[in-house]
């Protein structure tokens, strides 16, 4: 009884979720700059989080999961499953005070909305006080978490996004990567194909058009979702109805593409979630570093591998037939697959290719540690951002902050702890694709023929149809067999670039 | 302090509004089919008016609004119209049973998208037993708000619309129309005038193109609104952030075009609604029929006069250069005018002239009177369709549900009342005009010049900036000086149709 009522009281919360997150989605992609200025939509989301959270924190919720807790052997491995995640969401939510959740959020839609504008400008010094303001909150709700979990203030961030995760674990296995990076790039960079870039221009119409054949040929269910444009590529809604978006640059059309299909990685994650457990919190996907991998498995294994592209070639000519025809040696077959083998530190995260990638999370990954334990200031930023790149990735990018510390929505939107599910996400990544080619040598074979079906399978039994049913490293555990390593992604980046 | 925790507790149901009005409008403009289809939406949005009916009828309301009441000498006028309103809602919220409000939203919803679908198939049959729960539903929300309010049930499904209004009142208001109509269409018909048509296709491009500016023109505040598409033109969001829809037809520009000018006076009313009362009940649209009069008073007395279409042709000859110079006499000034000018009885209400209009909605009204009342089956409305649409329009229309019966969506939204107010706006409207032209007999003349403002002052200081300091009777008398009548109507479709 106590059991069944906390279910129905998580599916009106789920409810009130899936409103929040078209809300949210609306801000990004339809809402025209004027109204956002106006600040009537962030104070209603302020008010609709407030409510979610006053759901969670209702006395009612207590009793019954220590009723349900004293009859767990009434109850099946899902729906304990479920009350563990109720359990971890109500103790989360109550050690926090409304106004404390009400300030966060109301900060930071404020600030997004500042970012935007600010960013467009190159105006760190207008956004700067905006982000004070929402890492002021964010710590306050670190401490508090922190008590709560019993952990590191950081470590309270983190778990919103990796649930048990801890940034110790993810100190240990990142730490290989710090020695070998810089010298795998360097000999990456200097054994890398010299692709023709193709000529623009190419309009929106024809990448969008090309795009939306390309989702639907690696299953994205176009019925059951969107494919809009904002500034930051992203997947958002609820598995009936993922939006994704993209973003188009004229000059090159290779960007959106890829960024479209990472996110149909996700999307398709979402899409296959259990249907038996909509609205359940056991329902959602596991984490965000899982869900990461789903887009990076896409992304990088799937759709950057020389099968795939040889496969979709054809379809890129007939996007651009125009182009294709007056510039034969960039539309061909050998060179589509070099211009995703490109490894060229740059300053931009988002445009980073694969082996570089890491780096760009390190290097936030760090500094925002040090943001919430408060021995990094915000003014201290653009200096450390500028000192870490130059340390990193070899590059100086002095003063232009758009494409340095103001380039991601993380921040602004007060997501501390999100950056290093990126990496963690590439991790598990190659570990699952690796212990998939090892059950089925052919995929790669199979995704040359368009034949997803053979991997989406797998993908489904081991990831998608287990929801929230374990943790991420036990779903990595049963899924593959081994413990997280960085073993099977160092032998991919190896694989790809140096060999 | 009684009072200012009302007026504390109504912003954050305002601020739930606000998300319920675009999540219905995302749904309508937006979401995917498949999404529809799966119910998660309907279920989420269900939900949402459920918590903001708890918070309608929270215990702490009755105490504060009694306190409120016994100290009301303490209040200004816009206070004390404030919590009239903020009575009126918790006094029908109150009466309704949570459950019974989750059911309805629920059923319309469900009804609404398979609307969508059955209309298009002219399918009847599956879309009448859908109908048939909505009814059910409304009918017993009908007796007991009736009960709450002291009136017949059908007057308390009206009321949400037009607060106040009953049923008798409109009849006798109505009473004069139902024998001069007949009459005045057959006049009208008969000298209506014969334009050439404009032979398309328009790209919808170059149709968005012309309506935007036109919107620019009129009034409308882009930066703090949107134009999109949906099957049905509307007008919704909040008035920082005003949606407008209008659907395009490749043959024929001018449905589109006057469509979005219609919802223009929507959106201008909303944008201009008094900023100081934002998020309290007194700051909203004073009542459906006065929203309606505001954006009839933009189609008839402005948009479709001759100096505005004079003034606007040269903008329209603009955005179709070549149909205008290819098919000029389809495009000068008089064939433009006159193309707004027909009078042709059809049987599609949206696409109706003015003159047959006030049909359209007697037809309904007389209809969903008697379907509340329980005097009509659901089962019987394609016959009663058909005989009132003969006897009133002189048509017949049998077996065509998709131009008949279902054209409209109302009905399945549940929205039971709402068809007299747009004919009380078609009255208010002509009684505004007039009464704004004989303080300035120059307004048409600044139309025709572009000069839009003189107007704007009136209806701004008149209308607009009240919000709903009156209800609609009182604020006609305040801005007119006169009671409700239909003499500036009928003298408006004498002048405009017969002379």
């Amino acid at each position: 009884m106590s059991y069944s009522n906390l279910q129905a009281h998580f599916t009106r919360i789920s409810h009130l979720r899936h409103i929040e997150s078209f809300v949210r989605w609306d801000e990004t992609v339809m809402m025209p700059p004027a109204a956002a200025a106006a600040r009537a939509r962030a104070e209603a989301t302020s008010t609709l989080c407030s409510v979610i959270h006053a759901m969670l924190t209702e006395p009612k919720l207590e009793k019954w999961l220590l009723a349900s807790e004293r009859r767990l052997a009434a109850l099946n491995p899902w729906e304990r499953a479920n009350l563990r995640r109720m359990q971890r969401a109500w103790l989360k939510a109550s050690s926090l005070p409304a106004t404390l959740v009400e300030q966060a959020s109301s900060a930071e839609m404020k600030c997004t909305h500042l970012w935007r504008e600010a960013r467009s400008n190159n105006d760190w010094n207008s956004f700067h006080p905006a982000l004070e303001s929402v890492i002021a909150i964010k710590r306050k709700i670190a401490d508090t978490l922190a008590k709560t979990l019993n952990c590191d203030p950081y470590d309270a961030l983190l778990d919103a996004y990796e649930p048990g995760m801890r940034s110790q674990q993810l100190d240990t296995l990142f730490a290989p990567l710090r020695p070998l990076l810089p010298d795998l790039i360097r000999q990456a960079h200097n054994r890398r194909p010299s692709p023709w870039a193709p000529i623009g221009p190419f309009t929106e119409k024809a990448q969008q058009k090309l795009i939306e054949r390309l989702l639907r040929t690696v299953g994205f269910d176009i019925q059951r979702g969107r494919l809009d444009v904002s500034h930051h590529p992203s997947c958002g809604g609820v598995p009936d109805d993922v939006r994704i978006t993209t973003r188009y640059n004229r000059a090159d059309f290779t960007r959106a593409l890829m960024g479209a299909l990472h996110e149909a990685g996700h999307a398709k994650y979402e899409q296959h979630l259990p249907a038996g457990w909509r609205n359940q919190p056991v329902g959602l996907a596991c984490s965000l570093g899982i869900h990461e991998s789903q887009s990076l498995l896409q992304e990088m294994h799937i759709c950057r591998s020389k099968p795939f592209l040889r496969f979709i070639a054809p379809m890129i000519r007939k996007a651009f037939p125009g182009h294709a025809s007056r510039q034969p040696d960039a539309f061909n077959d050998k060179n589509i697959c070099n211009l995703y083998r490109q490894v060229e530190p740059g300053p931009i995260r988002i445009y980073a290719d694969e082996m570089t990638y890491p780096c760009h999370i390190l290097l936030r990954y760090d500094m925002e540690k040090a943001l919430i334990t408060g021995h990094l200031k915000v003014s201290e930023i653009p200096e450390r951002w500028e000192a870490d790149t130059q340390r990193l990735l070899g590059l100086s990018n002095k003063g232009d902050f758009r494409n340095g510390c103001m380039q991601d929505p993380h921040w602004a939107g007060g997501a501390f702890g999100y950056f290093p599910v990126y990496l963690l996400g590439a991790i598990y990544a190659a570990q699952f694709f690796a212990s998939a080619s090892r059950e089925n040598p052919h995929i790669l074979e199979q995704i040359g023929n368009g034949q997803f079906a053979p991997l989406d399978a797998w993908l489904e039994e081991r990831i998608w149809s287990k929801g929230s049913l374990y943790d991420s490293e036990s779903l990595l555990r049963h899924a593959t067999g081994r413990k997280p390593s960085i073993e099977d992604y160092v032998t991919h980046l190896h694989s790809r670039y140096l060999s």
